[in-house]
């Protein structure tokens, strides 16, 4: 299976993507056999709320790596899915327009109830595109929850994608902005107000400090969607300002910083999962959960003192053991 | 502090919520004393998407509540917040509104990064109001992400925002509305679409399967913000509609379901939070994290094994100890 997916083989992808979802046992063998062949590729992050195009400017960037020759994974992740669904249709339409190029695979993870949470399969599949030989590897989310801003933690460069017309939201996001987005795009650029939020955004950000070693976000200007296609804009800006991000990231060897905080989310989601599946595996059956729940209903105990007991049970306190 | 709680004290659950958003070592001792004053408010969930007017009807459903003399407490999630902050403008306004009202006390919980995580931060939050004595809690969230969906479904009632306009969504979401809402408030009911939207709505309800024991999801008007006061409507149908459910839920005894489906919420976030604290806590300060990161990076290993290295030196793996 490993070496399909190696080779390329969608079925093989799918097939442990399904895996992965599923949070079977032994997801983490083929992920084990898969992690040597992967850490190759470059994380493209996209953010930002829902309707500010993500999807359409995704395409074009899509389509801008394809005609550089560099094979495209995209991961879709849309926790809300259950109350909007949008994005899935949009998803699926994508999915039919790219069928016949074998150098693109799509992937949505829209839906809740992963066993081992959102971000871990989320990680996972990354990992897998990267396995199957994908030069480029996009992931993109609402940019809204917990979960999915740690997501974006994992891209080498990551986009916030805005319109205008968000100004009183700017403001506010102002702090966030600076943590995460490497470049702000400023999409529907046609719009009313894009000169005034853009001289907003120029005023905010920090412009004068960039150097060798520090990267200065920047604001790019775009048009995804338009009824003439000469009227779309600012799409090869964008794939240049990406480019530049990366040699940035590549001269100042601040690749090795994010590579590293990559590794240290990954092994902290799966520490949790695999955590939670020892102790919650070892509860089962037992009837040892059906009788602290119990025991909190009628008052005999708390969550809190039935926590310390079942720490003390499974776990060495002093990490005594073979190492 | 707890007695001070017991007695209303806001000061003294300012405090304690502080010390649950920080992750406090001793918040634990804090929620012991606390968890034997709790368990006897209506909990009640609102969620939707942003703009539907879940700040407005929330502040109707205070009013309401307070007429009946009962007391209220709210919090309002809002884990996005990083790129909107407008609940939290919203909620400051609120705030100051009922600032005077000793039984109103509301408190949001924001911005990211707690420590044992935005969930535990709100199950928490919500037992320090229980143990001041509100009668009524309010948890107002998003409705995306994981996190949130979660969090709804500890309230023993859960109404579902939408407005009309929302069509293509409501479709896709049908199944979510089936797994959690009790009752769907049809917001800005005096909009175009309000009719189309509301007979869609009950095409799709499972009306027909209503009965002692189980309880039909029913779709309630309202207009929660108009020019004139006399033009807010359906917000006495609401309050019936809840107590109805509230009715249903103490008739049926399904209310014992609800609390003990909370309690196995509540352990399960709990255990997580101390499980990941007592292992990293262990890790600190070794070097080891670094080395581990170290080997993943160079690929003399993968986060996998390194996993299972980790857990067995922490965990009895078949649970042995004293119990």
């Amino acid at each position: 299976m490993v070496q399909r997916l190696r080779a390329g083989d969608r079925r093989a992808a799918a097939r442990l993507i399904t895996w992965v979802e599923d949070g079977m046992d032994d997801h983490n063998t083929a992920m084990k056999l898969i992690y040597p062949h992967t850490g190759h590729a470059m994380i493209l992050g996209v953010t930002g709320s829902s309707g500010v195009g993500k999807s359409t400017l995704v395409d074009h960037l899509i389509g801008g790596f394809r005609q550089q020759g560099k094979t495209v994974g995209v991961v879709v992740v849309d926790p809300s899915s259950p109350f909007s669904g949008g994005a899935f249709l949009g998803d699926r339409l994508r999915i039919q327009k790219h069928a016949q190029d074998e150098g693109v695979f799509i992937r949505s993870l829209a839906s809740r109830g992963y066993l081992g949470g959102l971000s871990r399969a989320t990680y996972d599949v990354i990992r897998i595109m990267e396995a199957m030989g994908k030069e480029i590897v996009i992931v993109e989310t609402l940019g809204a929850g917990q979960d999915e801003i740690d997501i974006i933690h994992v891209a080498y460069t990551c986009l916030l994608v805005i319109t205008p017309g968000m100004g009183d939201d700017i403001q506010a996001m102002k702090a966030g902005i600076m943590e995460i987005a490497d470049i702000i795009v400023l999409n529907k650029a046609d719009l009313d107000g894009a000169n005034s939020c853009l001289r907003y955004l120029q005023s905010v950000l920090p412009g004068g400090c960039a150097g060798e070693n520090k990267w200065a976000p920047r604001v790019i200007q775009t048009v995804s969607v338009a009824s003439k296609p000469e009227d779309i804009r600012g799409i090869d800006e964008l794939m240049a300002g990406i480019a530049e991000h990366q040699e940035h990231l590549r001269v100042s060897s601040a690749i090795e910083q994010v590579r590293s905080k990559r590794v240290e989310y990954e092994l902290g989601l799966i520490f949790q999962d695999e955590l939670q599946r020892t102790v919650f595996k070892g509860l089962k059956g037992t009837g040892k959960r059906r009788k602290y729940i119990k025991g909190v209903l009628e008052s005999k105990t708390d969550p809190y003192t039935v926590v310390e007991e079942v720490m003390s049970t499974y776990i060495k306190r002093e990490g005594r053991g073979k190492k």
